[in-house]
C-alpha cells in the first residue's frame, strides 16, 4: 500500500502535524516578542481591576445553601452546583483499610476549553486571568473557558460564557484534544471535566482579561508560584506534545526527555505490558464506597465554623462569603474544602537507556470513576503522616524530600482548583534518580513521556496530580 | 534517533510481531492438517460425554436462592453469584425516554482467558467444548478459561479451574490482550469481564474437552450456527489482528477489508476525530438509573413461573433446574433471562476510497459503566418493534432486513452467554452497502477495522455485540 496515495475521501488516521506545530510554540520563549515582562505587567494590571474579597462565614450562614434536616448534607437550594455528603470508604488492601470522610458530589461533566490559533506562524493559546475564591493570590492563569454543563447546554439562562461556542460546536474547527478527566479523587466523588483543545483559523476578538501566549510562555509561568491554575495544567497535559526535534548535542537530561517524548527510542516496557498492568491493577484492587449522612460521620466533628477531623488532619469543610469584582460585581456564599497543610506531589524520573522514564503509581482513591488511576510517584501531605501509622507513609516520600539540589528538575508551589478548594497548595517536584530498573513494587511502573501521552488521548488513565506534572515535564523540553 | 539502536534495557514500545503471527494462524485453514472434519468428530464425541438436562422450574422452587421479603429481589443464599433486581431507567433523549426492567447485578470482574501456543510454527488457540444451561445445543466452543473473580483469587475453595494459573500469573508469559469489557448492557448492570489472551512457550497438557485450533479454524466454526460462544467471540475480537499481507490481486471486498485491517491506507475520519466524537457522545448523553425493588416493578408481572412484561415483549426472568454431566455430575438451580424472540445484530460496511469502513452506533444502555459504547449499526429484536411506536424502530434495520443476497457478507445465528441467558440467540449479519459518506446521524460514524482494533486495546469502547461482529469481520480476511 505504500506506493498507493490514499484515494480522495481518506485522510491519514493519525496526524503528527499538530504536535510538531505545538513544539514550535513550546520553543517560542525568550525572544523580544515573547518576553514575559509584558505578560507580567498585563497580569498585574488585570489584578488591579479584578479582585475577590473572601471572608470565612459560619456554615449555617451560607445564603442559598441548605443543610438537609435528615442527613446534614449541604446542598444548594436550586439543586444545582454541588453537594457535600459523607462517604464510607473501604479499601481492604490499603494501610488504612477503612475510613469516613466528607466529599463533594458534582456529577455534571463541565468543560475546560483551550483555544489555539496561529499568530505569525506560531500557535498561541488564549489564556484567561481568572479570579477564584480559593486562590490565595486572587488571579491565576486559566484556560479560555471553564464552564459547567449547564452553561454548556444552555439549560438555564445566565451570562453567556465568553468563547464557549468554539467548544459547543467543534465540527467547524480542528480538535487537538478532547477527553474526560477526573479531578481530585480524595475530595470529589466521580467528578470529571471534559478537557477540550480547539484550533481555529478565523479572527478571534481578545476580550478584557484574556491574552494570547505561546506554549513556551505558559511553560515559563508554570515554574512560578501559584500562577498557572489546575484547570490550565490539566488541559496543557492533554495537548499532543512530542517536543522539538532532537538537538545534535546538549544537556543529557534534556536529550533524554526529548527521546522520551518522541517514542522512537523505545521504552522499558512495551505499551501492551503497561495496558495489561493497568487492567490487572483495576481488576484486583477492591474499593467499596457508600454514601452516608454528613451528620454523625464517624471521626468528624461539626462546629458552627467548620466540619473537621477529630485529629485535626486532612481537611476542613468551611463556609466563605465572596465578593468578586471586575467588569461586573458578583457576591455569593459557598462551602469549600480547606486542606490542613501543603502537600507534596512528585515524579521520580530516571534516564534508562538514555530515555527519561517516569515512575508512576497505580493509586486507588474513593472518588475515581474506575478503581485506580495512574498517580505521581509521591502524592501526600507530610504533616499528616506524622500522625498516622508508619506503613501509611508514602513510599518514596523520603527519597523526594531528601533529594540533593542537583537532582531537582522542577520545584514550584501550585494551587488546586480555586472554585472548590480554599488555599489548597502543593509543592510539585520532578526529581531525578539514578537508573534503577530492578523489581519495583507491583503498583509502580516506569513509563516514558510518550507512553503517558498515549494514555492521555483516553479518559481516566492519569489522575489530576499526574497530569499537572506531565505539563511541568513538557515545560522542561524547551532549550534553556 | 533513527541511527541509534535502542540501548539494552529498552524495547520497542509497540510490537507488530504477534499480529503478524496471528495472521499466519488465520490463514491456516483448509489444509489436510487443519481440515475441520476432525474437529467436528471431536465435538460430536465431546457432546456424547458431556450433557446438560435443563428443566424449567418455578421461581420459588430455586434451591439455594431466596426472594428478598422486602423487595422481591432474587439472590443466592451465599450472597455470591448474582442478584436480579429492578432498575428504573431514564434516557431523556431516547424514543422511549423512561422504563422499568429487571436486571442482573453481578459486580465481580471475571476472566475470559485464551491460551495461545505455537505448534509447528503456527499459533494455535486452546479452545474448550463447554456446556452451559442456556445453550439450546448444549456444547459450544468457549475460550480456555471462563472464571469468576472468586475462582481467580481463590477466595473460596472449590474445584480448581483448569489452566487458570496461566491467567493469574501473567508475568511469566507474553500477554497479547488484557482488557476489561462490558457485557449486555440491557440485561447486566455494569457487568464486565477481563478478556485476557496469553501466549506460552512451555508444554501444555491438553485435558479432556480441550483442543488446539488455528485461528483460521475458529473463524470457520464462527460461520456455523450456535457453535462459537459469546465468551469466545469477545476474546477473539481483542486479539491483535492486522490480517495477512495484501495480495497482489483478488476479491475487491477482501482487498478492502485487508486495507481496513492494516491502517496504512487511512480512514474517513482521523482517529483523533473519532475519540472526540466518543467523548462528546459520552458527555452529552444523559442516562439515569436507579435500583428499585423487583416486586411491583411497573409494567412487569410475576407469576410462579416467570417475571414477564405486561405486553409480552423483551424478556422473561425464569427458573431452571440443571443437571450437567461430563467427567463429574453437577446439579443446581438458578434464575435466567429468557429473551422473547431472536434479535438482529448487524454491521453495515462500505468500501470508502477502497478501504472497508464499518458504520458504528454510539449507543446508551442502562447497564454500561460509562454512558455510551460503540454498538453495531443495528441491534434489536424486530418482533419487539412491531409493538412499539414507529420512532423506536432502529435506524437501518430495514436496510439490513431487505439486503440482497450479494450484499450479505456474513450471516449466522449465534448464542449469547449460556450461563445467564436461556436460548438467547441473535442473527449476526455483515451487510455491504454502496459508499455513502454523506452526513450521517450524529450518533453514527464510519470507522476502519484498524480503528476498531485500536479502541479494543482499551476497556469499554465497543459493546459485546460489536465485539462479536469484529470477530466475524476478521473471519472474512482469510483467502477463500
Amino acid at each position: 500500500m505504500t506506493d498507493l496515495a490514499p484515494p480522495s475521501p481518506l485522510r491519514p488516521s493519525s496526524d503528527p502535524a499538530p504536535a510538531a506545530r505545538l513544539a514550535v510554540s513550546a520553543q517560542a520563549r525568550g525572544t523580544p516578542a515573547t518576553d514575559l515582562a509584558g505578560v507580567h505587567a498585563w497580569y498585574r494590571d488585570a489584578g488591579r481591576r479584578a479582585y475577590t474579597h473572601v471572608e470565612r462565614v459560619e456554615l449555617d450562614a451560607l445564603t442559598g445553601w441548605r443543610r438537609d434536616p435528615a442527613t446534614g448534607d449541604i446542598g444548594h437550594h436550586s439543586g444545582r452546583f454541588f453537594t457535600i455528603h459523607g462517604l464510607d470508604v473501604h479499601l481492604p488492601a490499603a494501610p488504612i483499610p477503612r475510613w469516613h470522610q466528607p466529599i463533594i458530589d458534582q456529577p455534571e461533566v463541565g468543560i475546560l476549553g483551550l483555544l489555539v490559533k496561529d499568530i505569525d506562524g506560531v500557535p498561541h493559546l488564549l489564556m484567561q486571568a481568572k479570579v477564584e475564591p480559593g486562590n490565595r493570590n486572587g488571579l491565576q492563569f486559566s484556560p479560555t473557558v471553564q464552564a459547567t454543563r449547564s452553561n454548556y447546554t444552555r439549560v438555564h439562562r445566565g451570562r453567556p460564557v465568553p468563547y464557549l461556542d468554539y467548544f459547543r460546536d467543534t465540527d467547524r474547527h480542528r480538535v487537538l484534544a478532547d477527553v474526560r478527566q477526573s479531578e481530585q479523587g480524595a475530595w470529589f466523588h466521580r467528578k470529571r471535566n471534559r478537557n477540550l483543545v480547539v484550533e481555529v483559523n478565523e479572527d478571534v476578538e481578545v476580550l478584557d482579561g484574556f491574552r494570547w501566549l505561546t506554549l513556551g510562555q505558559v511553560h515559563e509561568l508554570l515554574a512560578e508560584e501559584d500562577l498557572v491554575n489546575m484547570d490550565a495544567r490539566t488541559v496543557l497535559s492533554c495537548l499532543p506534545f512530542t517536543g522539538p526535534a532532537l538537538p545534535a548535542d546538549g544537556d543529557g537530561f534534556r536529550l533524554a526527555l526529548l527521546r522520551s517524548c518522541s517514542g522512537d527510542a523505545g521504552s522499558l516496557h512495551p505499551t501492551s505490558e503497561i495496558l495489561s498492568w493497568i487492567t490487572r491493577m483495576r481488576t484486583m484492587t477492591d474499593v467499596h464506597t457508600r454514601r452516608v449522612p454528613l451528620d454523625g460521620l464517624p471521626g468528624w466533628r461539626r462546629t458552627p465554623e467548620r466540619i473537621t477531623h477529630q485529629d485535626g488532619l486532612y481537611f476542613d469543610v468551611i463556609g466563605v462569603s465572596v465578593r468578586a469584582g471586575g467588569r461586573e460585581v458578583n457576591e455569593w456564599t459557598q462551602p469549600m474544602i480547606a486542606p490542613r497543610a501543603t502537600g507534596v506531589i512528585a515524579f521520580l524520573v530516571s534516564r534508562i537507556g538514555g530515555v527519561l522514564h517516569v515512575l508512576v503509581h497505580a493509586r486507588a482513591e474513593p472518588g475515581y470513576h474506575d478503581v485506580v488511576e495512574l498517580a505521581p510517584t509521591v502524592q501526600g501531605t507530610p504533616a499528616t503522616y506524622d500522625a498516622l501509622p508508619a506503613e501509611a507513609r508514602p513510599r518514596y516520600l523520603d527519597t523526594v524530600l531528601t533529594a540533593r539540589p542537583g537532582q531537582i528538575r522542577f520545584d514550584a508551589i501550585l494551587s488546586e482548583e480555586g472554585g472548590r478548594f480554599y488555599h489548597a497548595r502543593n509543592r510539585y517536584l520532578i526529581v531525578e534518580t539514578a537508573p534503577d530498573t530492578r523489581a519495583h513494587p507491583p503498583d509502580y511502573r516506569w513509563l516514558t513521556v510518550h507512553q503517558l501521552a498515549g494514555l492521555l488521548r483516553h479518559s481516566h488513565y492519569l489522575n489530576v496530580q499526574a497530569r499537572s506534572l506531565v505539563a511541568c515535564l513538557h515545560s522542561l523540553a524547551a532549550a534553556p
